[in-house]
């Protein structure tokens, strides 16, 4: 099972309403089980650059299950999985990449949100994982 | 000007009405005047490999403010741009990215659709920009 | 509304004019508001090197619309935004790179210069952005 | 020897000139004897896709020392160079770059255009050459 650009739609609204709320214009990237591109958004006037930063962190999430800021942590100088980032054609290792999983736990796959700060990336983000 | 994100989803909407009547899931991908990204769809059960091919699709009408299937005329074996598809990262010439114009007749970004045959893709995109 | 050709050769021109009153040969780069390249100079004896990275100061500006040096500030190991310049084919977030804004304060493109230590490429770029 | 800033300005304005005068805005790319660039200018509304192609186009003339239509008769299909376009991360290989010599003969730099017609790119790289 993966996800359906119907359900992708909906928390790509959800994660909208959020960046609205907050007042912050988002890039907004869904990635199926997959980890192919199912939708994207740009929100008016959010930057540019954050185009490819949206899509790569919804394909960092879903390459390792994990959200993009555990990945960062284990990505710094000394740590384990130091420069990760220079695989995949690059990867975003730092917050506003969420895994997607169903009922049952099982991952189908994530969101990738960026425009502002990372808390205010993950935190749409999460309001666009929480519907599902 | 550019093409604003709400525009962008009814011009989507019109495609993807276009391609369900057909019965042919497809790829529709709309970039902005600066050839940016402005929303990206993939319906259901569509060609995975025509993710990228759908947004080459729109940044080469854009890039040449001319539909892809026109700039193909001219890039084939012995004709005068053979061998374009080169630059640029990769570009797409075969029909299926459509130009979008305001009531002035100044483009303001582009449609790219994949899918289906060429004939197909062209159809569905050229549904989108018709409301343009 | 984004930058003209004529309005970059005179913010290159009062860029150059800085970097021969301090006497360090640059490369200067200038692109729009949709992060396309308007014009590029490397004066005579400039570092190689950094054509690209004048090109990509300048792009990063604009894609964050932010000078890079702060972006630098956030992308450092255990900072918010580590690792982020291995997105969009490659960022640079140290000094150099300035935004250009209109007299409404939009953002209309971005100047990038590399040559000299960062502070002297941001002392150029700002000079070239100053008559903006 | 190679060409210096000052000579590819002024080798840019001779484009320039021609260019206004056949009324299509091009992209103008100058590279020097090591095949690095040294001069670019995109004129207000000329192609997006062009900036690239007018600076491979520089990029090839002096790979080879040949302008670029020349090559392009020997990477046709069953020519022998068929596919060259695929090495030095992407050629362009039909007329608009053209090379620049000294008055000795000797290889200096290239001049790239696009924008128009291949002819009225050769045209405009002519125009710009000639003056060297």
């Amino acid at each position: 099972m993966s996800i359906t650009l119907e359900q992708a739609e909906q928390l790509s609204e959800a994660a909208k309403a959020k960046a609205k709320e907050i007042g912050v214009p988002m890039n907004i990237a869904i990635v199926d089980a997959g980890a192919n591109l199912v939708s994207f958004h740009r929100m008016d006037n959010a930057w540019l650059g954050s185009v490819d930063i949206a899509i790569k962190k919804a394909k960092t999430a879903r390459f390792f299950d994990m959200n993009t800021g555990e990945l960062g942590k284990l990505s710094q100088p000394g740590g384990p999985l130091y420069g990760i980032e220079h695989s995949n054609q690059g990867l975003i290792t730092f917050p506003g990449g969420v895994i997607l999983k169903d009922a049952e736990g099982k991952v189908v796959g994530a969101i990738g949100v960026s425009g502002g700060s990372v808390e205010q990336d993950h935190e749409v983000a999460s309001a666009g994982a929480y519907g599902f």
